[in-house]
């Protein structure tokens, strides 16, 4: 292993989409020596530019590495990189240290880091909030999953990466986390997208309405930063439909382990489906309108006539 | 009438609530004379005692003033202030402009409107949103609808009691943006109260959580100003729950009205009428906690152990 006193750690890095390459470059640019993997190789090219050497597989970059990021699609890939036949844990050595920053399922979570436990790995769980442009930035907020005294080793690696980075607890709790932020999501979504149905079919100019209630208790990020979004018909994603159904998935599965019951956010993944049922999986969160329009035949746009 | 570019024109304010009381001494405060009448005579002490007179019936009122403000609660009390045997048409004469602040349905602020225009008068509706607090600071949001000319002639009135005053529309517009705000606030409120629900469950530290969560993409007002009052057990009110139920029953009804599928709201509106049903009516908004709590027999709370 690298003598972390003295030279930096090497890093590995699994996963380089629109937010795991920048979230890569920021620890280039640290100074860490780095090995990527990632499906497509071409994808790689920019880190690889940037000095980054490559790997073939994860089992591959778990070998030369001290510390292993992952930051992939869905849950199976997420079992596939740590559990397959060219898994981190088949190339993993006493001593590593695993970071899965992908948004996954807390169960998987805690499997991966009691199936590494037994090889002398940690295993953290990092999922992340703030999306592409708070992966540029640098600006995420990290919710970090596992065993404290690896959570300390790694943190100055995090801090590379997000601005905000709270130890929520054992392997499991980061993505437990990440759970409680889709799931208010999921309300104010709803919230917004009801709200500007309501205001366009009551003949109101809904950038009227905005400056109004921006500002106060209806105030939320969805409001401020989608809003004005749908108003223009700008249904580009920030953040996949396909991905939040994927996260309302995996909140409504575990919800269901713990017998819980959470009816506000099943409405809204089903709202969801129908918006994927309608080609709109690769739409951003704020698609959520297309499928609530469709039941009501309105369209919701800026500068509606007043009534 | 009062020669308004001289002196100040006499205002008669019905209903001294917990946030009347405030927006009337707001105008006393910056001279305007006033005429006030309520319900119980006792409530309106402080404002008789700041040098306000009294009178003996909406009527009353409103054939002493210039402008006659409204802020009681529900549509009932709305249409007798108005339209009872003693009500503001009675005593109204032309030219008279009067503004209900209280949250009403839109289709009553246009039925008052109607009826008041054969009498020269001009009826505003004009309801607010920032609760108590918002009233005594004088902050609120101030939704307006009504014609554009006495709205113009009331709004240095209004800028003494709010901090953002928009002009919505015709009548019951500013009737309708509220509803827009509390569509908004009933999806906040589901989500924030599922997931500190599901966090619990999954065994998370619900301070540390919202340390990870509240300053990025889920966040919004309830989260940062409700969260921490459920964690604390404190359901005092805030907005109480009768009057929120009220809003969106009113939503509701003017959405059937308007052939419209508002399937969030009423999952919230239902889940409210279970908070009633236990005994909650009197409680703040953020006691929707207590119906799903009892639906899942768990109960939410700071620094839970870790799972």
């Amino acid at each position: 292993m690298a003598d972390t006193s003295q030279k930096k750690q090497v890093v590995g890095w699994i996963g380089v989409g629109v937010m795991g390459r920048w979230m890569c470059q920021h620890l280039i640019d640290a100074g860490y020596p780095a090995v990527v993997y990632t499906r497509t190789r071409a994808k790689a090219a920019p880190l690889l530019d940037a000095g980054a050497t490559w790997a073939e597989s994860p089992a591959a970059v778990a070998r030369q590495a001290d510390i292993v990021f992952t930051m992939v699609g869905f849950p199976e890939d997420v079992k596939e990189v740590y559990q397959g036949d060219q898994g981190v844990l088949v190339g993993a050595r006493d001593g590593l240290i695993t970071v899965d920053m992908t948004t996954t399922e807390p169960h998987l979570a805690k499997t991966i880091s009691e199936a590494a436990l037994p090889l002398g790995v940690q295993a953290i769980d990092a999922p992340v909030s703030g999306g592409d442009v708070g992966a540029r930035n640098a600006q995420l907020s990290i919710m970090v999953g596992g065993d404290a005294g690896a959570v300390q080793t790694v943190l100055p690696l995090l801090k590379r990466m997000g601005k905000q980075i709270v130890h929520q607890g054992p392997a499991g709790a980061g993505q437990h986390t990440k759970m409680c932020n889709q799931i208010v999501i999921a309300g104010t979504m709803i919230g917004v997208c009801e709200s500007l149905l309501y205001g366009c079919r009551a003949g109101l100019d809904l950038d009227q309405v905005l400056a109004s209630i921006s500002g106060g208790a209806a105030g939320c990020w969805s409001l401020t930063n989608l809003a004005p979004r749908i108003l223009k018909r700008n249904f580009d994603p920030g953040f996949f439909v396909d991905h939040f159904i994927k996260d309302m998935g995996i909140a409504l599965d575990e919800a269901r382990r713990m017998h819980l019951c959470l009816p506000g956010l099943a409405l809204v993944h089903q709202l969801y489906l129908a918006v994927t049922a309608n080609g709109g999986g690769q739409s951003g969160t704020q698609a959520l309108m297309l499928a609530l329009e469709s039941m009501s035949q309105v369209q919701v746009h800026s500068a509606a006539p007043k009534a």
